[in-house]
């Protein structure tokens, strides 16, 4: 079997990685690549690193050809332009969102956060995609909400230790850190080397990320009860990467803890639990997540990190490896590659 | 009048700045530099930069010489050695210790985390050298302690908002991020552009790293009670500049924290509270600190963010500051560059 | 005396770098800003480093204003308009034009290169400002033509040789490489950190960079005679600096050419020949040109390697020592910091 | 078929390249590692990447074991150490050796750039790695000698244009960049990331590379007659990727030119040659040479620009492409991975 794809939205950084990981993709090929902004052109004049490579033209949107050549569609538009351009397909393909709109499942909340959602009917039968906790779900879905990256690198360590009820349910502070690819591959003066590079810096400091809400939801319902957290996003001067440090209440050992994670992604491929401290470089390019826990010594605190690659992990090689579920493949067919060292 | 400068230590990257900072100071002048390693070359040799601008002959330790021929010593060794030398010269010439041998002065706690103190008779005497809180005490000071770099991008935040109560003093959650150059210019696998470049990692995660009993012991005096922190330390691959990120309980309103901590730094040149978020480059290269907070609209969680060159403002920069009140100068003294931008 | 300076597109990058360097320059203070993109602002608004540094208020061009309040102008402004503007105060303001509209001397060449030239009546006085070739010249202009970043680079090694005639006119071959900021502040995708950041790439390959025509005029100058040479430049992923390398033929000794630009530079405080090979971040945020020359044993080939920053002494560095020849100050007035390090 | 791989001195970088290639490569398994420094230990403690996907444990050199457990053996030793433990096994094994040991045909060469050769005799049998010139004598080699980065990148534009007779044979000038993983993973100042991070240099300015020889040899073997060079190495602030930008006089159009290169390489799966201009990070991580050439309008000079990845087709991809022709493997097999991107 070979798996027939389209991405909708493919030259910006989440399809370009959505197309390089599907070049070494075993049972999926690139049938359909829209761009409205380079509809017409080869691919690889917009995306030259595919040069000899992939070769594919890219098209407007047409529903009716992604209908004909099309098994599933990778969405890379923006929240909202997403919603509408799924609703026009789903009927026919299998679809993975990686913009915002179907994760949120509180319509008043998607409402503050992000704009009206005009697809509200779809919204009960979207899967939030993160396979390692959504794994049966995912398998089984039309729709998956693919998770934002900063949710990725957030809820993989927490949700198994509050499944668990091994750390308190109130005052979790996030201090993540991201790589400068997560601004998207629009200009502005925050992405001119000159200004990002030797550099660093928080943004949207206070409850004003959008990623809040999504990392709420999916903490209380692994809770069972409302979470809200504290979540301060960083610039790292890097393309790719990104490690989150998150500070929990537990009055729980390290290895208690440390076990919990374990036992939770024992049959995670990507997800590993180590003893030292992980850095961005060790995931670069893979779809991997490592985490480790410490417990301070002299107080209730325990720290959590993690580390994924944005892009992949944190977008593209997760939602390969939803699709992979949802066509009954391996989980990490076509996703087992090591990081580029050094 | 010009203040004859002794540097022990003079080659490693706080040395290093030190002497770039001297070479711009209209009222001292270096007249002694000592180095182990490179004993008996010119400095330009071993510090390129410094070529055709500072050429003075490194030397070993020569307590003689230095009562002969200088005001004032700043000490770039390391903790441990530094105290041994400082006990032969602190009774002829003031001292700036750069090391972290008079800054615990708690017998106990030093040992604990460093070594046996061999000069506990100059601890007493010994004043904390962050000037925009210990000020007059640094005027009259023979022996000063200058503070970590962590320190000071901690305390300068904390310590307003703690004396005036307007924060908690327990649960105070400290994040800070590090230029490489923190790192000293010894060689390790760690500091090779190819292992530490195009990553971020944290380090010392846990209750590990020296500056945490730095921290609280300032904390705990500005507080008049015992204070601990949580505090993880990360690494940012480029060469200078710091971010420490704080989250702190608090009933006030941003405007009042705000406030609290515009009129504490009203009259210190180097220190600014602003509304935007502070980046690294805004700091590189001057003794500046940048710092803002902003509270979390739907809990009692505040979040401060401040920035310093750690090479600076962290190290020979603020040594710089103390050495100008203790003669008398004004404290901005040769250290009012803007920042190389871009 | 102080000299009242007025710049023209004070807020990119080489407007950006003389604020700095006028901030610490003793003999002259900053009285006019213009911008037509943020007049009105402050410029500590737009450049936010300069926040408790400078604060000028940005204005629209204003020939009655400058005539008032300036004694110089510097003209930050892109060609074409650059030209226009300094028209209309020439005749009360001395001008140092950072833009190469006054670098051509022939009118032909201007517009085969760059547009017509809409104040050629200007040309005759404009003076080259290669401080270190037309220091008398400069001392006695009233509008001297800032030299472009890459000609300084080339320049300032090959002159020597050629006045002495120690190098053949034909086939000198010149690989510039330059840092990113050169490309100014304006934005592309060529700047994007995600696309410009750990790469290496060359541009404008064959007879087609502008600096081309300025090199061979300058060349030519020196020889006497025509010439002409072949230019590649390239992007170094960091914010400044450049290195050119020049491949020459010589009949004499490494010891000869090396002596003959000693000789020229020695009475140049910025100009080092140095025995050693120089790097970017040895002249990093300096106004200085270190250079070397290696002769091929075995061959008829020697090796110029020369490195300055390019915002520096390759634009507002250059610019405020030709002021300082200028108003009859010490060409390095306020010019002699070290660079930052590391 | 599974080709047994064996690897000496694997946790270098070139070691560690050959470990991620051979991972996702279908048809061959390492076997045996060697590593004197790390021996007994997991390569995984040592490469920290590999965790969870490559697992061996590091033995000490053993020929025994060896000609059980491998079929082909790659030496990532230094040079020296190579070729006298290559003289152990090749009897029993086929080799590649990434060293320099058998890349020089001329002893009194070899002498003079590196030291006495332990070898002579295996020396007639080595084979030149470069795939696309020597593919046949690849595929009957027992011992090939992977040819080094800098002369993979210049090799590759220069040998068609001189077999041709389309440029001149004199006067051909190298300029070359690369990262700073082609220094290696030892420790030194040069690669301390606050040293080599933000600044560029060159270095071995003049005669002086030991690549020179290794270049010339090949050079002259394709002209049919001794060729000369000039070549200047600099290295670039980031890890992995390698610009040449070469000099040549030609009398031909570009046209001719870029056919000729065409011509020769259209049925090479790794070379391209482009019409625009090529940057390092186009080939990042891949096996990839691209290339363009430029003539200038107005002189017989050509310029001649490509880029490898230091790492792959520079070292490690080399050496997995000789494999695959060793074995009558499809020569690209295990190699066709897109780069990373951004």
């Amino acid at each position: 079997m070979t798996i027939s794809v389209g991405i909708l939205g493919a030259t910006g950084y989440t399809g370009a990685e959505l197309v390089r990981l599907l070049h070494q993709h075993p049972g999926a090929g690139i049938t359909f690549c829209s761009s409205r902004q380079y509809n017409g052109k080869h691919i690889s004049e917009v995306l030259e690193f595919l040069k000899g490579s992939v070769d594919i033209v890219l098209e407007d949107f047409d529903a009716a050809a992604i209908r004909r050549r099309c098994d599933v569609v990778f969405s890379c538009l923006p929240h909202g332009a997403s919603m509408e351009f799924i609703a026009r397909i789903i009927d026919a393909v299998k679809v993975v969102d990686l913009s915002a709109d179907f994760r949120i499942r509180d319509l008043a909340v998607y409402r503050e956060w992000y704009q009206e959602h005009t697809s509200p009917e779809l919204l009960p039968e979207a899967v939030y995609g993160l396979a390692e906790v959504y794994r049966d779900e995912i398998r089984n879905a039309r729709l998956v909400a693919n998770p934002g990256c900063y949710p990725t690198s957030v809820l993989l360590p927490l949700i198994p230790l509050l499944k668990a009820g091994l750390i308190e349910k109130t005052d979790i502070i996030v201090d993540s850190k991201s790589g400068v690819s997560g601004a998207g591959r629009g200009l502005s003066l925050k992405t001119h080397i000159c200004e990002s590079g030797e550099s660093f810096s928080a943004y949207k400091v206070g409850r004003s990320h959008r990623h809040i809400p999504e990392i709420e939801q999916e903490l209380s319902r692994a809770a069972g009860t409302d979470i809200a957290i504290e979540f301060t996003p960083h610039l790292i001067p890097i393309s790719r990467g990104m490690l989150s440090t998150i500070y929990v209440t537990a009055a729980a050992d390290e290895d208690v803890l440390k076990g919990c994670l374990k036992d939770f992604y024992g049959k995670s491929p990507f997800v590993r639990v180590i003893d030292g401290l992980p850095a961005t470089k060790d995931v670069r390019g893979t779809n991997r997540c490592l985490m480790t826990v410490v417990k301070n010594r002299s107080s209730r605190r325990a720290t959590l990190v993690s580390v994924i690659d944005n892009l992949t992990k944190g977008a593209s090689g997760q939602a390969l490896q939803c699709m992979n579920l949802m066509f009954g493949l391996d989980e990490a067919c076509g996703l087992d590659s090591v990081p580029l060292f050094p």
